[in-house]
This record gives C-alpha cells, structure tokens and sequence, in this order.
C-alpha cells in the first residue's frame, strides 16, 4: 500500500464518510470528505501487524499498561522530538477529546474562563462549553502569511475568573509551529493570570521540510508545574478510532491529581490500542511517518497551487499539519455563497472556518490527507465552483 | 480452536497471568492463574473474524455508533434473554467497571450510602471508596446450598442517606440466579428508600442447564424510572481488554443524565470494540456461546468433584458464572493458612473471599475458564495441598 492506494471507506462506519451527507449535505455517492482530521489511506504495516498479531492470538481478555508501552512513548518523544521524558509521568486517555475534558473537570470548575487563541481547534469552545465553563476567545493577530501572538490584547480580555489555557501547538488549524520565544511568552502568560496550561501537540509529527517543532516541555521547562502536554498516535497514524491517546505531566501533583480521577472513573485503556500505539512508536513506524509526511508535503503544494490560481482565493501556507486553512474573503462572497459553492457544485465536505472562532469568518479547513489524485481532483473541482471570478 | 485448546498468555500482558506473581506472589512458571473473570481460550471466530477484517481494512480513523450495533445488542437481549428493548436505550461505556463509577458519579454525591448486598463483587465496595461515596453493606442470608435476601435486615442497616442500590445478577460470587420474585422484592426495596437500582447482569449468558436468567427489566418494568441495567459481552466473549460496555436505560430522563455525563466527558466507543460487540451478538455468536456453557459445566462439575472431595471444603452449587464459590471453613484453618497452602503449595492464584465482603471470609473464588485439563490440574493440586486433612 502507498498513500496513493485509496480505501474506499464508505459503509465502514467511517465518520468522515458516512456521516458526511447527514452533516453537510454532501452525498458520498460522488462527494469528497475533506472535514474531520483522519486519513484516507492505511496506517503503517507494523500498526496493521499488531492488530494481526492480536487476532491470531485469539484471546482479548483483561491487559494492563506494560512497560513496552510508556517505553515506546518516551522512545518517540526522545527520537523525534528531542524531548526527553519519564515514563512515569505518561497516563493515558481515551482519546485527546476525552483529556481536553478531564483536564476541564480536573482542573477548573463551572463557570471558569477558559482562554483559547483562536482561530483554533473548534472542538476547544465546544468542550469548554459542554462543560458549563467559559470561552475566554483571544484573537490571535494576522501577521503577514499567518498569525501571530497578541498577549497585550489577550490580557485585555481577561477579567481574573480564568483558571486554565487551552493551546494548540503545531496550530489547528493554521499550521502554524511556534518558535520557543512565542511558547515562553505563552507560558509566561499562563503564568502571570494562574492558568494550568494544557498544550494540545497532537500535530508534532506532521512537519513540513524546513521546520522544526518544539514541544511546550522543552521550551518553557520551569513552568512545568502547571502544564499538561497531550500527545497521541492517532493523527500521526490515523489509529483515532481506537480512542488512545497521551497525557504527559511531569510535575507530581498535577499527575496525581489526574490519575485519581482515572482511578475514580474506572478508565483503562483497551488492550489493542495500547497494542497499536506500541507498534507505532517504532523505528518502522518513524520511517512510514517520514514517508508520509513526503506525500502530505505533495498533497499541500498541489492544494495550494490549486486554490491559490482562483482569483480572492488564498491558502495559508502550513509548517505542519495535513489540513489547509483557506481564506475565501477575497471573493467578496458571504459564508453562505461560499459555502454552497463547495457543497453543491464542488460536492466537497470542508470544515467550515466560523467554527474555529472568529478570525475564522469566510474560511474553510480542508483535510487533504488522502491520496495526490484526489488532492488534484478537489483542486479542479473548487477552480469549477469558482470560475466565474476568473 | 476448542475450549480445550490452551492459549499460553504468559508474557501477553494478560494481566490475569502477567500481574500474578506481583499481585499473589504465585510465579507464572509453573502457577495456575484461576483469580480475575476472564478466560484462557480463544474468543468466537466471528470475533476474530471481525478484528482481522478490521486489520485487513487498515485504517482505523474516526467511527461511530453505527446502527447495526445496537441492532446486534437488541437483537442479542430479545434472542438470549427474551428482553425486549429499543435501541435508543443503549449506551456505551468504557468497560463495566467504569459504568458502575459513571453511575456513581452521575446519581450520587460525596458522602452518600451505596447499598451492596455481599458478598458481592470486590469492585462494588472498591469504587464506591475511590469516588468518596460510603459502602452500606447487607449481607445475603446463608439459606441451604446459596444465599438469599434478608430485605429485612437490609432496612435497618439503612438511615437514610442511601442513593443508590448496586445490584449483581447472576450473582457474582455465588452463582445465584435470582426468581422473579426475588428481583420484584429489590426492586420494590430501591422503591421504598428512593434508591437508584443499578442491575450489574454482566454474567447474564453463562448460564447452566436448569436454569433461567430473567433480567431485572423483565422482572420487575414498573421501576423503569429508577433502574440501569449494565451488560456486556466482555465476560460471554471474552473480550474485557477492549474495554467497552453497555448501560441500558428506559427511562428518558436517567438516559439523558448519563447521556449529558458521557458527552462532557467526550467518551466515545473505540471502532473496535464496537466492530466485536456487532459480531459477537448474532447466530454465529450465540451458537459459540451454547458451546462454551456446556464446556464450562463440564469445568464446574470437575472442579466440585474435585473440591467437595477435600474434607472441610465446599463448593457452592453454581446457577451461572465460570466463578466457583468455595468455603474453606470446615477446614479450621485460618484464611491465612488456607491462602498459604493455595498459593505456596498448590501454586494458584485465587481471588480471595474477603475482598468480597464479610461473609467471604475462609471462601476462595477460583475462575475455571479453561481447558479441562487445567480444571482438573488445580483440582489435583489442591487436593494435595490439603491431603493432609484426608
């Protein structure tokens, strides 16, 4: 299997797939699923050899977390990212929506604010939200081909009932990779207002040549006693219908804090993901994300070539991640126009960019982890939708 | 595959086998592992089938509850256990055990009474401690060769501060299956003291020639308002390392409060979990499972020749489970003697009878969810390590 052999995945229960016409409108019989943040192509072999191994066994009665497998984490963190962890401080969730959530439950009460920099990971307002806390929404600036931070006017917003920042680094969805000066910054704020900082890095293996991921971790050490980093598998290897991901705290009370209320709420993680993320944290499996990452960097530059020939069209471009954010404001079009272009006469499912907050008016997010020729023909399918500004 | 066919776990992460040595002090080498409720064959094909089908595929990205799953549930529930339910009733947790602290963390506060009526599944007691609620614990009647309920005695154990009832049915460790009778009286008990009635049926398949599970919905509909039913096919199939469980709720307004608890938590079920649960509840697997119950009452009669042949030890006739309930007491040993000679001389490691309340006290559990072959091994060793009571 390359990255260019494509799994049919519709009638596979496949969210992006089969939910796509319900949310969007967008019929599977001839549509694209370019939403939701998973890949259209297999995972790694050596993934797809544990879940083997785990069928030819036969047996999946009760596991628990061995050593294999914080030795795998820390392995990867120390190989990729130059991070070098405990692997006591590892505890695992179900899923990094899940530990967004238990970090809010854990760590504020209802009616905390909660700052987030948006545009960003939509699912951040949604859960702070679901949990009766409060989005404290800090814009981040435009600054020249992207964003950056404006903790003057951050600090503006805040009013003191803040107890925790939420932050999303490499940054969902502009791409963007913070330098260790703006991570520092970033902590220091936390800092300064008494926030626990959570660091979303779900996206620190999907960099683009020329650009080098810090972890929060490695930049701002000392403020360790109020940070969460969470790290998982799932976007990397496209294993996040497993549910498995990481919560990586080195200060000892905070963990504990954590651990009780995994204890208190009976969660273990299912054997076969614990299986999977093993085999993935992996010399094999660094080399299939290598390679991966070559085809992602193709698919980017076609999108892009794609998009950006459309006249008010222009997509940002990434450091990182497999998701392009664009920017129709140059169309001069409402939300509403754009958006029916995309749906009906591109028939391509995007996530819409007023989720992400804000700044995020008259974009659109689209996921082109899938292979070159379907890159190409959403890429034609938008120039179509969009001809008449030509 | 047979029953007979042993799979060897060792070094699996089984924690079963691989804890073994740690948690009793019992070595792997050449110890028996008969203690936590899982089992040492493999699962049905159509399981297998479903996780290679799976690995065939090769992505595991974003899923969701499809419809055929809880079709496969209700279908299972009218089939197996002529309950008929609709499938808007059918929740997901992460395994059992985190069901039965999610109720507690949805229907009670700190401080509140948890009524458990021992002796009774060591988890009962240990998640009502961790999440700060108090254990009200009611002791079964000894009545001829099992247990019955002393509701009675139960009341005046009470003082008002109860909130919740957790519920074992079939009866774990006894084996006991309840009448109808019976479930309407604690139905009638929860009623009466305003108590939520979570009914734990997670043994409800394994079942013995003879008799009839009726499930606490069928028995006693008109307490729907009140009642959580938690079954799961982790125990029937094998399959508790992938952690995912099922709460059964009628009643819409209970349904919503743990519906609301799940969504702020962002647990959703692993693709997995659910891709087993769907094939293990059809023909395929119901027919797999006819012939496990007649593998393990062949396993049950073995293991209570064995037993009853020791003098001063008793094996409780079992109406359901794979859990021998077994009473040291005629031998007038301690339960330290008694546990000594288990581990040190016959080499098992058992599931001690305290941990599961006070009338535990000098009873072991032992797990014979094996080959025949092994039943008859630890049968043979524990002979030995009390012949000198012959």
């Amino acid at each position: 299997m390359t990255f260019d052999d494509l799994i049919d995945r519709r009638g596979t229960h496949s969210s992006k797939w089969d939910k796509m016409e319900h949310l969007f409108g967008v019929s599977a019989e001839d549509g694209l699923a370019m939403w939701t943040a998973d890949s259209d192509y297999a995972t790694a072999p050596c993934v797809i050899r544990a879940v083997r191994d785990a069928a030819d066994r036969g047996v999946f009665g009760y596991s628990w977390e061995y050593p294999e497998y914080k030795q795998a984490i820390a392995w990867w963190m120390a190989n990729r990212h130059d991070w070098r962890i405990e692997t006591d401080w590892i505890l695992t969730s179900q899923g990094l929506g899940n530990a967004i959530a238990l970090c809010l439950d854990v760590w504020t009460r209802p009616g905390d604010g909660v700052v987030i920099f948006s545009p960003v990971y939509h699912e951040f307002a949604h859960k702070i939200g679901k949990s009766g806390r409060r989005v404290v929404e800090c814009p981040l600036a435009r600054d020249g081909d992207s964003y950056a931070l404006d903790l003057d006017d951050a600090q503006a917003r805040l009013d003191g009932s803040e107890t925790m920042l939420i932050w999303c680094s490499p940054q969902n969805p502009s791409g963007r990779i913070w330098t260790e000066a703006e991570l520092r910054a970033v902590a220091g704020f936390a800092r300064r207002n008494d926030l626990k900082l959570v660091s979303d890095e779900i996206h620190h293996d999907l960099v683009y040549p020329g650009n080098r991921f810090v972890p929060m971790d490695v930049a701002a050490p000392e403020h360790r006693d109020r940070s969460i980093t969470l790290t998982a598998a799932s976007k990397t290897f496209n294993i996040a219908g497993q549910r498995t991901g990481n919560m990586i705290i080195p200060d000892r009370d905070l963990r504990t804090d954590m651990y009780q209320r995994l204890n208190t709420l009976d969660y273990a993680p299912a054997g076969l993901g614990v299986d999977m993320i093993t085999a993935a944290y992996s010399p094999d499996g660094a080399e299939w994300v290598d390679a991966q990452v070559a085809h992602l960097d193709g698919n980017r530059q076609a999108l892009d070539a794609a998009l950006n020939a459309i006249p008010g069209v222009w997509s940002m471009p990434l450091q990182a991640t497999y998701l392009a954010w664009v920017d129709f404001s140059g169309t001069g079009m409402t939300q509403d126009e754009i958006a029916a272009r995309i749906r009906d006469d591109a028939r391509i499912a995007v996530s819409p960019g007023p989720s992400f907050g804000s700044p995020g008016a008259l974009f659109q997010r689209i996921n082109f982890a899938t292979s070159r020729a379907r890159v190409e023909e959403a890429g034609a399918r938008l120039q179509a939708a969009f001809a008449d500004l030509q």
